[in-house]
């Protein structure tokens, strides 16, 4: 130990990243990601908002059960109901003393005039009734001022104060807005730190949103004055532009230790897997600039830099490769690998599939091999990516063939199992996507689903590279990504798009499936 | 006026930005984007590195020529040679008082020790030497300490005195390897103004890498500080993670006036369609998340903020999407529009097409509508976009028919015109873009050239919508970005690699190709 300050890394891609555009997952994938996080080290995982929705609740409850290591919080109102769900989603982990209640209400004039319509005494009562009853539920109880930095201090102080001694113990700041600047921002910190007579009692928590390009320097600010505990998320997701990023943070202090004299829990060499499976899973991509975990974060490109690193890595290299887990996606199977290899691969990349799914996964590799002479790392992820996702299937792609191009109509001769009666139509579209995708919808209509997004990933390692398309459907406010895979682009696009209807139809299955978003 | 102090906005898109992987462009790709930079208001356009390759040197010597209101800036090492061709590249722009030399050299112990291998004594010869050379060329000559942020003090503050007294009216002090956090840049510029005597003799710039996230936290700090030139990057491409974001800096600016009282010229409702053509030439992604340019940025997607958005729109709303020019991409042509309103429309878009190229967009755009029944903005770029690189083509696209899908060998039957001659192939493939790029090389062979990516950009309105396709192709270190756009995404990629392969032959005929980059 090196006697710095420990800082909690309080992880919300499972919440405030979920919520945004574009991030939702279903259970099996907020599982997965939970596991990588808890893998990678944080401390808090906020899993959901129980009280958003069934779904919600759920996945929640199975994290609780199932996280080896991290607390894990749920989202609340002020609300009694809300509170008391939270309370009951997070239960399997409170009994092991990891179980946290996370309560908001907003404490701005704005947001208490607009979105309350609540005059300010009512707003504290509602903050210590809540955390009151929160408290009797865990042990662990987290509370937010939302709209924190557009608050006025003196009503912040007695908010903070009032939460404090109702049993907080952690007090959260958000930039809700991503409108603080970092100077700004530590000054609300230092304040709070200086009139708050019970500061002491609680750990003072970090929330900051990026839409100023300040969410990483707003939370190191806040540290600074103070704070001990910053919510961060993985690739940055979140509402609009997104929360301060973990990987940034966390590399910021590993790199700047003189600067910023703290440490963490996070394993930052699993940094560069867990950022590609989140985006693999949402289909949310990362840009190649994006610092720590874009494609170019580590290239040298320019002349002169190559010349410099080769004379000394440290003229233009502040931290290496390895120590966020970058290595080359390497050769890891080839045709003739056999079922016991591919499984311990498979393992190695953090996949733990069941026995049925294994075979379904390694048959599929042995069909890629035949079409592939070198499989990578990365084949191996798209190729299980899909096999993931593949239960309670009602459609099941069985096979396509395609005629496209200039010289006549486009046509997708597709057929599909559906429900175990095989079914197959031939039609023609504006393009061979738009045939591939009216084909799915000739054999089985769903026509309140809306295609908001068509995306085949980048391919960096030659044309015969797996295809790894997201497909991403609409319906009643309640959106799926789909994936799929396969060395054939139309392929991967009709898997993926039968893939979200497939999510899609699991969704309708939900009694209450209206979501309620939230943003600290 | 505001009676704010005003802050110099030096953008880097074309130089720093450039030199980074993937985001390479052209001549003609270059001049579009120094347009669209004078149209947006920045002060300096670095246009370039002129001694790099005669390419380099074109693209400065053009833009010096053509931009109108910016002053055009080229890069130089601090060596004669790169100085005089920096000096001739900028002349056209020199005559009207708004050409600027930029030159540079490392002054941290580390650099110095390894890279230069030259003695602390020597580098501050160099400096001056340089300078005097810059200073008799033109009046307006920015020197650069490279690696300024892991430099000594003292040496810093002699190596700026010297260069301010050899004539630099610029002294820029790069975060070259991204890091710094925003506190120390921000004490390193106010040690300069307390220590530099003759520091007021010169405009002190910013130049911040964003590895550790930092970029442009730190870039305000030094404005703070004193700095009164903020050096940045359209969608904060550059090297590695990249530069300050010239909208996050100025959009931060312009929403906290109150904490940031400062003014710069920018015209803001400009910056989403110059990063959204910047993003469509290079093929380089923004990713949903990126403040103010994101897809998401201005996407408030839950249910309890949409609520208190449509309460009062402040709630979550800290700048309006009007404000950068964001508006939902318009239904602007339909099948039975005419040639002039078509032109119109692209002159309303930022495209200047001469008759030829405008009658060949019109024809495809006429093809276009009556695939699709309704034609929005973005697919008019896609179609011009598409159009406007296509000058000496040694292919063109003709023909193209393909068999896909998982039942039978995938085709593809592609026909070129290779320098007025039409030539038919029909080849196999591992999937149908693997035998359409296959095609292509059995007509055209061109072995030494390697795919870098290839990427179907995301489509969000319906499978309709015109495909983006961008092919990379690198041969000996030189890299291009080929773009294809149609609504079958098939002929969209083929006619992307054609475009890609015209670009690399182009590239082959110059004399000097080998690119230095380099980066302050």
């Amino acid at each position: 130990m090196s006697g710095n300050e420990r800082i909690i890394i309080f992880d919300t891609t499972l919440r405030d990243g979920e919520q945004s555009p574009g991030c939702s997952m279903n259970l099996e994938e907020k599982l997965r990601m939970a596991h990588l996080l808890d893998e990678l080290g944080v401390d808090v995982i906020e899993a959901g908002f129980p009280v958003a929705s069934p779904g919600d609740f759920e996945a929640v409850n199975q994290i609780a059960k199932t996280v080896k290591s991290a607390s894990v919080c749920g989202l609340s109102r002020a609300i009694k109901g809300d509170i008391q769900a939270a309370g009951d989603a997070i239960k399997p982990a409170t009994k092991e003393g990891r179980g946290r209640i996370h309560t908001f209400i907003s404490t701005s004039p704005l947001h208490m005039k607009y979105k309350l319509q609540m005059p300010p005494d009512e707003v504290l009562n509602a903050v210590s009734e809540s955390v009151t009853f929160a408290r009797s539920l865990t042990d662990d109880v987290e509370w937010s001022a939302e709209d924190a930095s557009r608050t006025e201090d003196d009503f912040l102080c007695r908010a903070v104060e009032a939460a404090i001694k109702a049993g907080a113990t952690t007090i959260n700041i958000p930039d809700t807005v991503g409108y603080s600047v970092p100077e700004e921002y530590g000054a609300k910190i230092a304040m709070l730190f200086a009139r708050v007579p019970n500061i002491d009692k609680a750990v003072i928590s970090t929330h900051c949103h990026n839409d100023l390009g300040l969410a990483v320097a707003n939370s190191l600010a806040g540290v600074a004055a103070g704070a001990r505990q910053i919510e961060c998320t993985i690739n940055g997701i979140g509402e609009r532009a997104g929360n301060a990023a973990l990987e940034e943070i966390v590399m910021a202090m590993r790199t700047r230790t003189d600067m910023l004299p703290y440490e963490n829990n996070i394993d930052t060499k699993r940094i560069t897997k867990t950022s590609r499976i989140l985006s693999a899973i949402t289909g949310f991509s990362v840009q190649p600039n994006k610092a720590i975990v874009g494609a170019n974060a580590f290239a040298h490109a320019s002349g002169i830099h190559q010349d410099g690193v080769l004379k000394n890595v440290q003229t233009y290299e502040i931290m290496t490769p390895e120590s966020v887990g970058l290595t080359e996606s390497k050769l890891v199977m080839a045709k003739h690998s056999g079922r016991h290899a591919f499984r311990k691969k498979l393992e190695e990349l953090g996949f733990d599939l069941g026995d049925n799914a294994l075979q379904e996964a390694f048959d599929r590799f042995k069909r890629l091999a035949d079409k592939k002479k070198e499989i990578y790392e990365d084949d191996l992820i798209a190729l299980v990516e899909d096999e993931v996702v593949r239960h309670n299937e009602t459609l099941r792609f069985i096979s396509l063939q395609v005629i496209a191009g200039t010289t006549g109509p486009q046509t997708a001769e597709l057929c599909l199992n559906v429900e175990g009666e095989e079914k197959c139509v031939k039609v023609e579209g504006k393009g061979p996507v738009d045939a591939i995708f009216k084909a799915v919808r000739a054999i089985y209509p769903h026509e309140e689903a809306h295609l908001k997004l068509y995306q085949v990933h980048a391919i960096t390692g030659g044309t015969d590279a797996q295809a790894e398309v997201t497909v991403r459907l609409e319906e009643n406010g309640k959106t799926v990504n789909g994936q799929g895979a396969d060395a054939d682009t139309l392929v991967a696009s009709a898997r993926a798009y039968v893939n979200a209807v497939n999510k899609l139809l699991l969704k309708r299955q939900q009694k209450n499936p209206q979501k309620m978003g939230v943003n600290p």
